[in-house]
């Protein structure tokens, strides 16, 4: 029966999800969120927004946005809800809390999509209740920072049943260019973290590998070329050189200003350690490099690119560390 | 009046340098260094060759080359000199020891080629001796391989002037495919040694962020396509991911055979860890990567290929080391 029935509801849902008539909710207007409700805005959809700042309210109103007072009201008016906010805590309370979106659902299969990045057990919980409300979250977390959330080239990693990915497509389109359905809920969450994961240590093993080749004497152009076309090449090498000098255009070639902050890269990091810490999954060197980023946003490093620790390493006192290293990695094994 | 000398010794040297009459000498082979004699052999080359193991001599007689008592009398009747030996302290031991390569330099501008991978302030020390007896060495290590060895396809990467590069081309192209000049002497070590130190890092962040993927519930290889066209993308995930299942005819899909071995990597990034203790410059994440692949071996997956770090994640127990992290990395800091 219940097949049957949503045969019945999918193609008159579809119809509306290509009208630019539904009505979309935003909330989290920061450094991202601002300019993906104001590419909703540019494709024709009228968008409700909130947020605690009323500077950044006032921002999407004047682009002609109407404002929200509650995320509650948020839910009880929109179609279809984004969220783009900055911690697992903020999803929590935002969905969740008083006057929290989940309160405001007033009609079945409502789609909620979060663009945050956050801890991929807390989003499956909060897609768990909103699934005990007829409602749909898909986990949405994205890739290509400010300049592609303006541009509208940002990339999506969604979370959730295939059904749903396609009913999201047209407004994750309307924001970003590629769109890729990564499984269940919490997919796309936890793709995301393992990407970061691999660049920020990949990041570190460069910064290290190209200062040690440039203080042994090799020019860092040919090094870079030779590791580009050899089994070291890796995006940290190849399009995001940490060693000033090697690639134009990239912040290593501007005092590390305008790219992938510290602090983003600290957290995403951060999640990947406590997912695993929570699921008693292993993790030596993507904690080491937690810990390397903290140690770098300590050094105040936290709001620079995040290849800014080539530059730390200049820095850094030529400690060898053999001994603390060895108790280390050995206590990780029987 | 030197400059004029030269001039005049220059196109004679090329003359038979191109000759395939020339006498080369090879010393060292084990599993690289029989491939490439026999390579050299093939391409019309008279070869003489030393090593320790008279049963690895003899395949090589049979091939067709002819035996030296020492690499002094190596020397003493070659032209070119290869070798391709697995430590430091062989390569010091074979060109200045008792009957030693230094010996038999009986020639002006003799050229000694050597493709083991050692550390590269020693590399520069052998070529500074060899100097001093009018002879030249260049340092050639090598990728690729036995597979790479045997076919003929290695890539040199190679140190010393642009010259002597020049007059060694012919040589590194009858055994290899790719022959790079990476700078002045010992510049094709640190190369070497840099990429594989990159190329371990990021097997070990490969590892961890396949295993936290899939353990959370992601598809290995939904999982390794998105990583592969973000910014996580590397050799370790695109051509040798270390999660068996992902990509057919690498080592991971066939018990981690046949590959690069653990003890390999171990020696490449622990040359690495010398070369940074050695020039006082700071290699927190290498020197954690080289313990990695020391409990790797010790693991009982020395003989295994690198890769097989993914296998030992399932053993690993799950504690999570923050605190000795943070105490280990501060140490780096002022």
């Amino acid at each position: 029966m219940k097949m049957s029935f949503d045969y019945v509801q999918r193609p008159l849902l579809r119809f509306f999800s290509a009208s630019s008539k539904e009505r979309i909710g935003f909330i989290g207007l920061g450094a991202m969120g601002a300019h993906q409700a104001a590419n909703l805005l540019k494709k024709g959809y009228s968008v409700t927004v909130f947020d605690i700042s009323s500077e950044a309210v006032g921002k999407l109103v004047a682009k002609g946005a109407t404002k929200a007072q509650s995320p509650k009201e948020i839910a009880s008016q929109s179609d279809v809800i984004v969220t783009m906010l900055p911690s697992s805590d903020n999803v929590v309370k935002v969905y969740l809390g008083d006057n929290g979106l989940i309160h405001g659902i007033n009609k079945k299969d409502l789609l909620f999509l979060d663009s945050s990045t956050i801890d991929p057990i807390i989003s499956r919980s909060v897609s768990d209740n909103l699934a005990s409300k007829n409602a749909i979250l898909l986990d949405c977390p994205v890739s290509g920072g400010t300049l592609g959330a303006e541009a509208g080239t940002l990339t999506f990693m969604v979370g959730g049943s295939k059904e749903n990915f396609q009913r999201a497509k047209p407004y994750l389109e309307a924001m970003g260019k590629n769109i890729v359905h990564c499984g269940d809920s919490g997919a796309g969450q936890i793709v995301k973290l393992c990407n970061n994961l691999i660049l920020g240590i990949s990041m570190l093993g460069v910064s290290e590998a190209m200062n040690l080749g440039v203080k042994l004497g090799v020019d860092k152009k040919v090094l870079a070329s030779v590791i580009n076309t050899s089994s070291g090449r890796c995006w940290s090498s190849e399009t995001y050189n940490p060693c000033p000098g090697v690639l134009e255009g990239v912040p290593s070639s501007r005092g590390y200003t305008g790219g992938f902050q510290t602090n983003l890269m600290k957290k995403d990091i951060g999640l990947a350690v406590q997912a695993a810490t929570s699921q008693n999954i292993p993790l030596p060197i993507g904690t080491f490099a937690f810990k390397s980023y903290e140690v770098l946003s300590k050094e105040s490093y936290g709001n620079k690119d995040f290849s800014s620790y080539f530059e730390l390493l200049q820095k850094l006192k030529p400690h060898i560390l053999e001994k603390q290293v060895v108790e280390l990695v050995s206590k990780e094994t029987h």
